[in-house]
């Protein structure tokens, strides 16, 4: 028999996809490598010295006198310190650091435009920030463009219960909004893996995670937003409605536009009605083959409650420290599939799921699992579980260095280009572990090595970019291009959709003032 | 007890929204009026005869030799017949006729980038034709425009299980890909009003239902597109995986652009575990506010299983014929709710539901209802209760002149807009009726009367535009705008981005040879 679990929506804020590791900064072709987020951001080396082919753009230099017209247009909430000053120049990762010579923090939308209306008419570059947790490098200055921070635009404006929308200014932090529409029984719809992140920032980059394939994308439930264009013109695309065809859909080009189109101010989000209750099980399996049948009856047996099917191989749970595995009665297998649900009956969901584990029993699919009395008893078993899937990267980069790709793939290529990489990924490749989110095709690999190498880097780029592409799928499914892999774009896209990105762009920010380093390949 | 309901998702097909009436056509302002879809396409006065005031384009004649040269690009495949170019120069509801020489059938992307390359060189207009099921005059020629089918680009290219993603080309109609999704247990995430209704004509018509607040919108839905652009250039935007950040999502200004920015030719969708079981419940209550009501609880209590909750008025519903009403068992009552399930166990779904019924009784907010094994033994009975809530305007359109709003509001003005209109909209309207897709706020009003007037018409399209522009909704929630809302947005949108939509249209098709006299106001 099952107990009863109330735990509510809790499962995600524990989670840290990354983490602590040696290493070395500053590839321009790097999808990323991961660094040491305590580590001083004073000691991370300049960008413009790391990157000394790269070259500064066309723009100003802020005078002390502009910094005094921009200290008054934002009513003195301007740093200029350059302690101060060090947490916004540096990237989460702690592999960047620009050199801007000041912060602001705008209140309101107007001062966001007289900001921005002000730097455009100077030729002055900017880059908007919201929570600083790109791990791309999308929201740190590469030379000295000005920080536009959201920081301090942070009201809600409305909340619909009814209606299942919520509308709020851009700084407002995940963590605020998830309770925000707990409190009106609405689910927010974005997964809280970095709960100080800003809603703007998470519009700008399109963030995703696990459970998208349940509560949908942002192109789907971003509703509304007010964008501040480079000139300062604001453009009011706010809405509440859920369905509106009056006209093109055009605040669309600014989800996922990283920060290089404008500056987004207000949002407003479907939020579906929220979940009641959430259960999950772990199950072994022997196979990726069986992995992939597990994912299917899951979807056949648990449909709408499903809210999120993880896999892991060996290679990433082993790499947990041991204590942690023993205390949570995690034993080595050769697979793992970690189902979540979500529902509003409790009696109903843990039936589905328990139907769903005998099958699996049934049809020797599964060796074992978690689930059942004796775990769901512990009222932080779900955390617990999440916690394994959350600690892999963590856990490799304590014990060696780690080369991270994010990939999506058709899931029939996913484990054989493991593999590959297994044979190929050259000898000072130690590891080469997997995981990922299953309901959309979204891969995790990690390949661990003694020390960081350029060529290794290098070699795994291309070798990866040649099989994802190859199979039709992304090299960035979930975090941009940002900095960091900015000029991988052009190496999947096609020419025409490239050329077009660069006429949105002129249009939109014909001085190129906006974030300018990111997104579009160097060349460019 | 419960009957158990193994009727799987044909409940919209028999849908049919609006139906035939008399009227008369050509009204610039007109959100629209209903007319005689059973007319002869011979009898619509010619479009540039009702609307003297609209000027012809600067675009050039087909010349015969165009003619010839564009039966040359599609290998023969082009309609010349005046008889049967009629039923595409004329639009569904028989109110627009256009003069177009000819209809062309491309059947390769190739064809169809050969055919705009042509026609942008020699400055000729075209309009891309779908099934031609457009309720705003978005599909046809307003002057002599070329049509440009895409009928013949009917292949299915890749349907992916595991993925939950299916791709084809732009001319497969809903029915086919319902039923192609349906063999592989995926859901076509698109309502099935209009079966005939081509994938590339939804996606540039942003096409949406009473269930678009379970399955998401096509913004969210749709993962990748192919689109010509009016150069002739082929933008290459397919993908088939759910998250792709790899630069900016340009797709998504094609959804929704009505024909006016290219020509989708192949379009790749995200779909969900196709639910096993449909099960649906007729409540009548006493009020408006007993039916906001009837809602929170029933999203409460049904969460991710509801999958519409659909609400209509005693005006609408008793405008359908009695014999239907006897014969249904549907009683005179002041409110009507239908809610319907869709999930994947029928016990579950059956005892959640049930549950609500009886909830409902207990609070006293419903006053009867259609639940339970009498009615549920019947097999159809799902779709004859749907049938009631698709028959309201074909009936109200049999028996009168109808105006019809298909508006978004917040629920909470949803009503009193009704009873002001009853109060305001001038004695020749004899009845208001309106009936509604709750989940997103989306309200359809019908104003009756014994004749069409131009005067009542102008009055009615102020009176709401003004209302719904104040309660912060949308005057057109789901239909676009296409010619016959074209100056409905202006009203509406904010001016900046009334510009920023001009510039993009621009961009892309800089000759406005691209659908033109759609979308955009006559003045601009
Ligand atoms: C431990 C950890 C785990 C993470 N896991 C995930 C994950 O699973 N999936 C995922 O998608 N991301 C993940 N991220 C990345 C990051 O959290 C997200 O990209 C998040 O959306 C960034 O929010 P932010 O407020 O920190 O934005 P920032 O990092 O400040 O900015 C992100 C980008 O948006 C721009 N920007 C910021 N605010 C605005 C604005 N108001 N208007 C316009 N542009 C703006 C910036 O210039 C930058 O390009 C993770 C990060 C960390 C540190
Ligand atoms: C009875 C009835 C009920 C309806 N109910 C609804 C409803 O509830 N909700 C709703 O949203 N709509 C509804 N509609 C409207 C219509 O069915 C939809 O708009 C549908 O998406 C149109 O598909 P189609 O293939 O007929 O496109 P068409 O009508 O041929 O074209 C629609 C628009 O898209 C353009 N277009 C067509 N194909 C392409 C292409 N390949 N590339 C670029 N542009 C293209 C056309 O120029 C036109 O502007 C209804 C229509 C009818 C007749």
């Amino acid at each position: 028999m099952f107990a009863r679990l109330t735990v509510t929506m809790r499962v995600p804020l524990t989670r840290c996809l990354l983490g602590s590791l040696r290493g070395q900064p500053g590839q321009a072709r790097a999808l990323f490598t991961l660094q040491d987020h305590s580590k001083k951001p004073s000691s991370v080396p300049l960008t413009k010295e790391s990157f000394k082919q790269l070259r500064r753009g066309d723009f100003a230099e802020a005078t002390p006198d502009d910094l005094s017209k921009l200290k008054e247009l934002v009513k003195g909430r301007i740093e200029t310190d350059k302690d101060d000053l060090l947490k916004h120049n540096c990237d989460w990762m702690r592999t960047l650091r620009g050199s801007s010579p000041c912060v602001v923090f705008p209140k309101t939308t107007e001062e966001v435009s007289a900001v921005l209306k002000y730097c455009s008419s100077r030729r002055l570059a900017v880059v908007p920030q919201g929570a600083n947790t790109s791990l791309v490098g999308g929201s740190v200055p590469v030379f000295d463009e000005v920080i536009i921070s959201t920081k301090e635009l942070d009201d809600i404006i409305d909340i619909d219960a009814d209606g299942g929308t919520l509308s709020c200014e851009a700084g407002c932090s995940l963590k605020t909004l998830e309770k925000k529409a707990r409190k009106k029984h609405l689910f927010f719809p974005v997964d809280l893996y970095i709960r100080e992140a800003q809603i703007g920032g998470v519009v700008a980059a399109d963030m995703a995670g696990p459970r998208t394939a349940r509560y949908g994308n942002l192109h789907g439930n971003v509703l509304g937003l007010e964008v501040v264009l480079p000139d300062g013109t604001v453009l009011n695309s706010m809405s509440n409605m859920r369905k509106d065809n009056t006209g093109f859909d055009l605040k669309q080009m600014f989800v996922g536009s990283e920060g290089s189109l404008g500056i987004i101010t207000k949002v407003s989000m479907a939020c579906p009605p929220r979940p009641k209750f959430i259960n999950v099980a772990m199950v072994y399996t022997e196979s990726f083959d069986h992995v992939l049948e597990i994912m299917r009856l899951a979807k056949e047996q648990l449909g709408e409650i499903m809210s999120a099917c993880e896999f892991m191989d060996n290679d990433a749970v082993m790499s947990v420290k041991q204590k942690h595995l023993t205390m949570w009665g995690v034993p080595s297998k050769p697979y793992y599939v970690l189902i979540e649900t979500a529902g509003h009956c409790d009696m109903h969901d843990e039936e589905k799921l328990k139907f769903l584990f005998n099958l699996l029993k049934d049809k020797e699919l599964i060796m074992d699992g978690q689930i059942g009395p004796l775990n769901y008893d512990d009222p932080t078993f779900v955390e617990r579980l999440w916690n394994i899937n959350g600690r892999i990267l963590t856990a490799l980069s304590s014990t060696g260095n780690v080369y991270h790709y994010d990939v999506s793939m058709p899931h029939s290529k996913q484990y054989p280009l493991v593999q590959k990489l297994r044979q190929e990924a050259g000898s000072d490749i130690t590891k080469v572990a997997s995981f990922g989110h299953l309901l959309d095709g979204n891969l995790h690999i990690a390949l661990q090595s003694e020390s960081f190498s350029a060529d290794t880097l290098d070699r795994l780029d291309q070798l990866i970019t040649e099989n994802v592409t190859a199979a039709g799928g992304a090299v960035s499914a979930e975090l941009g291009c940002g900095f960091k892999s900015r000029n991988l774009g052009a190496h999947c896209k096609d020419p025409v959709e490239m050329k077009l990105m660069r006429d949105v762009k002129k249009m939109l920010d014909p001085q190129g003032i906006m974030n300018p380093y990111k997104v579009f390949p160097d060349s460019q």
